[in-house]
């Protein structure tokens, strides 16, 4: 199982640089200022080096939100029950959830998966069942899950790809849904970065300031008692990591191998990519921040991975919301790049005339 | 003509207080963390504030797109030809600009108008004809315009306004085209607060350093031969403004007093909102800023003005490109308001619970 990961990983390929040089040509072409398109320049030019097309076309658009529980809400760092992931997984199916209108709004498929909901969730023709165990261990007092397991998450996010872009799937959000999830998410930074429990953690759904000390001491305890390997992230993971926090590592790794772009989340969506990239060091290239989010942390991981957010709206929501906003702007950026007139086409007079 | 100036202004009320109370009240009541969805929770009570509806709809996207030329561009102060202005209004009615690509992108009606292009431009079905003269004079040597044609070009603004809420408009986001037409900005707001030009001028669509130092020296001559009044918005406007930043200026009072959100584009668009909250104070509550530019001086603006951009992507363009992108977010901050479950209606645990 592990000889397939690693098969996965070997199939990500460095970005076209052709493909990118034919895209820097292009924007230079069209009918605007050198440069006034900022960051919608840059991404075009990095979703062609990504896909192999100079012209990249993006058509269909995915959000993968993938649900999963965790063993350390046991120890009362979150400020909502459990119950709430399966009830939150049912709202997603119903689409009434924040997730289900901007996906809606950004006509962007939901591919909802149950990692490892503790909760039994009834079949749904829109559910996709990779239940791995219902939850994870409690990760203050042993690790959340075998490194068999670990993979087994990670292969199902690959899978999971592979049977969407059979549907169709030119670019990929990540999203997650898990009460407590913030809490093995800062673990897994604390563990990869070295770094303090206490300037990574933060209040998630909405603790106080009890709540917030308390988190950082379930943190780290949780480091003490797994002694997770910085320099193994596979060991990360499943000594303090999630089901769905696999499974969306999975999905980069799948999407990358298959030469498309990842758009990624928030907290918990960036603690996978850190996983991710770790396992995979080119994956870095294929993956856009959405955006920097209110979770405290969140700017340091980004940091670490060398992304810049797109976008800083105060969200700290999860389940891809932020996701969909960012492959709305990706989305331009490849219109832009694919529809704009150049000046020679619009018989409009470059600067160099002036 | 004045008087009716007046009477837009006199229409336009301060923001419904119950309609966002009520806004408010959903907001809390939806299936999410309190203030999870960060500024797009506050949007949405913003639009119920102006619009007086507790779920306000959003369906008819505009972006108001106006055209101007500007004597000025006699001393050299940017990198592109005069010629271009009108070029780029052609490259609109084809739909070949970039505000036309985005406008397809966000489903915004993309409505383009001559407030003062030196070059004759063919009628044709998709521009609206509003020109008040062929260019401004040359605000290096005299006034822009006089204090009839501002009031004028203001009221074509209001009426452009009104026309398009005859086919739909929820609302609007300002755009320009105009070579020259950061030098004009940049003397607005250094005339209505008083600071140093070079705080305030930028490299437009590109000056290099030697350019830049230029434009600088002609801002501070705009203002020592016109000497703008900083009390009487409608003297800046006249003498150091642009007819199309003085249309612009228009569309923001006539869709204040219709109860209609203005989004705001960038550096030209804000200056054309500086000149309006100075004639109606009441207007700020109804704008939004689309993004921050990369000129200089426009963040100064926006703090001026107490405004908080959504977006900061390095772009510089104008034409109204960021206004739409910022139209689509506040259009998901309205959906989000509007087709999210409640905790109740989904059956999800709210934190209480816990």
């Amino acid at each position: 199982m592990e000889q397939r990961l690693q098969e996965v990983i070997g199939r990500i390929q460095p970005l076209d640089s052709l493909a990118q040089r034919d895209a820097r040509v292009r924007q230079a072409a069209l009918t605007k200022p050198a440069g006034s398109l900022g960051r919608l320049e840059a991404l075009s030019i990095q979703i062609a080096g990504i896909t192999g097309q100079a012209v990249p076309k993006i058509e269909h658009k995915v959000v993968v939100t993938m649900a999963g529980d965790h063993g350390v809400a046991a120890e009362g760092v979150s400020a909502f029950p459990q119950e709430v992931t399966g009830q939150m997984v049912s709202n997603f199916l119903r689409g009434g959830a924040a997730i289900n209108v901007l996906g809606r709004h950004t006509c962007t498929r939901v591919v909802v998966v149950d990692m490892g909901v503790a909760a039994d969730i009834a079949p749904h023709p829109n559910l996709l069942d990779r239940k791995v165990a219902p939850g994870t261990g409690n990760i203050a007092r042993g690790p959340a899950m075998s490194r068999d397991q670990a993979i087994q998450a990670l292969l199902s996010g690959v899978a999971v790809v592979e049977e969407e872009l059979t549907k169709g799937l030119d670019i990929v959000g990540t999203g997650d849904m898990g009460i407590a999830n913030t809490t093995p998410s800062a673990a897994i930074a604390v563990a990869l970065m070295g770094i303090a429990a206490a300037e990574m953690v933060g209040r998630g759904t909405g603790l106080d300031d009890a709540g917030l000390l308390h988190k950082v001491k379930v943190v780290e305890t949780a480091i003490a008692v797994n002694r997770p390997d910085a320099h193994d992230p596979l060991d990360v993971l499943a000594k303090v990591g999630g089901f769905e926090i696999a499974g969306l590592a999975g999905v980069m790794l799948g999407a990358a191998a298959h030469r498309r772009p990842v758009v990624v989340d928030g907290f918990i969506s960036t603690a996978a990519a850190m996983i991710a990239a770790g396992l995979a060091p080119r994956l870095r290239q294929y993956l856009i921040a959405a955006h920097c989010s209110q979770e405290k942390g969140h700017r340091i991981m980004l940091d670490w991975l060398g992304l810049e957010p797109l976008l800083d709206l105060g969200m700290r929501l999860g389940e891809g919301t932020g996701a969909v906003l960012g492959i709305f702007l990706v989305e331009a950026a490849c219109k832009i790049l694919a529809q704009m007139a150049t000046f020679g086409q619009a018989g409009v007079s470059d600067r160099e005339s002036a």
